[in-house]
């Protein structure tokens, strides 16, 4: 049963704030919706990056799209070690140490110490994720039927890809801006077991993942239906025709492909 | 001064034959636009894969949309060594050679006969679309203000490179099924030269050309905007939704950019 902290409506999306307790972690999480929303329907997971946060620009930006145009609710939680979760002094710490990084203005060394927190990091944000979708499966406006999809890059994907290929309710997934590095057995064994349509973004001068791990990873999918976007630029240069092709990805799948798949079991 | 040896109408969109005379070669053209179009409009040159001809099922249905949709006009040709040029004969063992070369059924040795081939169609077709293009700009429903798109995958990119990097009426080119070969010097120096936006789509398995000169030819693209679409599967298997992407791309710069671009230089 969930309990809303906060309720507040604008330009017809209804925002709800709650948070869920898993293995010792108290997670906060918001729901997006349209408003007055009655009955089950898609809902999109998202899943945001180092640094950020649950209600990120991005996200809060293609939550409310989502909602207003295709009627979907969307879900957003804070990673371990981030958003609320943190204090505001760390928070901002954090934003500059990533930002430096992912602009390449400093090397990022995968040392075994920062490759054991992220390891135990994504572990816990698996947990919390299956937890967050079934807490909102609960709600009469999203139910336990519909299909939900994920969308995650960088961080959201160092976690996504575990996460989605763990939870058989995820029908579709966004995921990029990351790579495999040789000798990553759990992220690869993760990344093979993954079935359900992907489309992965990638950015050719990424400071953070190399062209040749990106690849790996596209590689790695187990889906028959995948596609790699690649595009020059760097890690926070993510063309904007792409969010174009994540909402008609995500239509595809849980709107169109939901409606077809209904048509050809009745 | 275009005449039309037929003109049919179905589906709310006229289709006109003709022939242009170039370089001594007398080259068939066919050109879609919508039932009683009047004044200038977007265009895209479409380039038919090897074997194939101006008339093909992919090429005569995106014009159909295009037209009905969008409203622009489409402009085909037969390739030099393609469609009206050769006997019916020729046709149908160039498809049984091409076909088991893309399918990988046989190896396709690159041998300097072929390639001597090759390069002499590949500038022939450029003199021929560039006269193409000059022909159908004279007609009041097309005009020569306009923005130009170039469409052609396979052998549609072969020739699509030099005549894109050449011509700059063309203002946006989806490109793809082709890779820049090692020594290679033209390709290389033609891709090099192109500048406007490229939707580039390959196919992972392609039997025609390795991921490796598919990611060469992406990337001596010299595009600012430039984005790769890679797809599981071989040179026959592009998936429908590429398809749909490229209605987009073309959308984007042909009708939405173009319009975007009038408004700020107002």
């Amino acid at each position: 049963m969930i309990e809303f902290s906060d309720v507040r409506s604008e330009d017809g999306v209804t925002r709800r704030s709650f948070s869920i307790d898993v293995a010792g972690e108290t997670v906060p999480a918001v729901l997006w919706a349209p408003d007055g929303a009655e009955g089950p329907r898609p809902l999109v997971l998202m899943g945001h990056g180092g640094s950020q946060h649950k209600k990120t620009p991005g996200i809060r930006a293609r939550a409310a799209q989502y909602a207003q145009r295709l009627g979907y609710a969307t879900l957003a939680v804070d990673a371990p070690g981030h958003g609320d979760r943190i204090s505001r002094e760390e928070a901002e710490a954090n934003m500059r140490e990533v930002g430096a990084r992912v602009t390449g203005q400093v090397a990022s060394p995968w040392t075994p110490e920062r490759l054991a927190l992220m390891a135990e990091r994504t572990r816990q944000a698996v947990l919390e994720w299956k937890a967050a979708l079934d807490a909102v499966q609960t709600l009469d406006f999203i139910g336990d039927a519909g299909p939900v999809g994920y969308w995650g890059v960088s961080m959201g994907t160092a976690i996504g890809v575990p996460f989605v290929a763990a939870e058989p309710r995820i029908g579709c997934a966004v995921l990029g801006l990351a790579g495999l590095r040789p000798g990553a057995r759990e992220m690869e064994a993760a990344a093979n077991a993954i079935t359900c349509p992907v489309e992965f973004v990638f950015q050719w001068e990424d400071a953070v993942a190399s062209r040749e791990h990106g690849l790996a990873l596209f590689n790695a999918l187990g889906s028959r239906e995948k596609t790699l976007h690649a595009n020059p630029g760097g890690h926070m240069e993510i063309p904007n025709f792409e969010g174009a092709s994540w909402e008609r990805f995500f239509k595809r799948h849980l709107s169109d492909g939901a409606r077809a798949e209904a048509l050809a079991a009745a």
